[in-house]
């Protein structure tokens, strides 16, 4: 019985065997930008992008992570610092198991976006900012939100009435004004992929 | 630039496209049991034995959870539910993504397992009841925590003053006290094999 106190296995699967598996060294893209900027778009067509060459990536967005995960959360300062949180941690996860992990979230601070890099690991951490002009954001207002901000019917509307603080130092600025989604996808594919080719 | 408005792309990769790249379908193993039964362990072989058969699997359990997504939970009878709880929106993610999911965690009641299987989806959750008698992991006691528990030091530990309801139906029904880790790992996989092949 004393065998068992000792795991056959140390330790789980590493990230390195993970990579090598699946072909590829894991790295997270953050897509941070205006509500109506494009970064789940372009995230989306960079994900198709990663997957016809081959590769193993997930994108993780409002779609699957505020209807599951962060069912749970408001819009406080705190909650959506929360919110942060738990996303990095989830992206760390996907990381740590090979998988190339983009991020597509307002994540409108410095410090809340500083606060993911931390959590990811700093070596890890893309920065992709999908600078949209306020305007053009709010011209498409795909979902009603500018105009329902506007009417102060939403407090705390990034752009309106709560600052978006522009990356300064961007791993990738993407100006979309006058750029298709596709095009867009392809600077991000063209920037990143000798990060993750395998040497 | 109306064209922006509309995805390149409708929607994500989906989870059957992410499968026939992995060569798989997508299930959570739910491993429950006692503090010391062995579940961590044997899940570490199962996933071990499912990478080496050309599989890709990923092991959540406290050594990446407590110290991540789930570091602001304590042990409440709230923050246990809330730890489930995201642990299975994890799960559900990386099921989702086509990765088969082991969990390792003592979620000591049917409530809370239940709640688990409803967030996974009850087709894809396959309860794995790592049944150890209590005085065999309290002899093992590798952390401790037995000791501690019972000097009044840990309260509400599983076993000793917080009840441990056993699985009625599980999925499977490891009996590991005469069994090596590597041994209930191949009960695991006979068990699983034909369910995650694709057809």
């Amino acid at each position: 019985m004393a065998d068992h106190i000792h795991p056959v296995f140390e330790r789980m699967l590493t990230r390195s065997e993970r990579e090598q598996r699946l072909g590829q060294r894991a790295k997270v893209l953050w897509f941070t930008g205006l509500s109506g900027s494009g970064k789940s778009t372009v995230a989306i067509a960079v994900e198709h992008a990663l997957f016809e060459a081959g590769h193993f990536a997930q994108l993780l967005d409002g779609d699957n992570i505020r209807s599951g995960i962060n069912n749970n959360l408001g819009f406080s300062l705190e909650d959506r610092r929360e919110n942060v949180r738990r996303i990095a941690e989830v992206a760390k996860l996907y990381k740590e198991s090979g998988v190339i992990t983009l991020c597509s979230f307002i994540s409108p601070t410095r410090e809340i976006r500083e606060m993911a890099r931390q959590i990811i690991g700093p070596e890890d951490f893309l920065e992709v900012f999908v600078d949209t002009p306020l305007d053009v954001c709010e011209s498409r207002d795909v979902k009603g939100l500018y105009a329902k901000a506007r009417r102060g019917e939403i407090k705390g509307f990034t752009g309106i009435d709560s600052p978006y603080e522009a990356p300064e130092q961007p791993f990738l600025h993407l100006k979309t004004e006058d750029a298709a989604p596709e095009e867009s996808a392809g600077q991000v594919i063209t920037a990143v992929n000798s990060i993750i080719q395998l040497k």
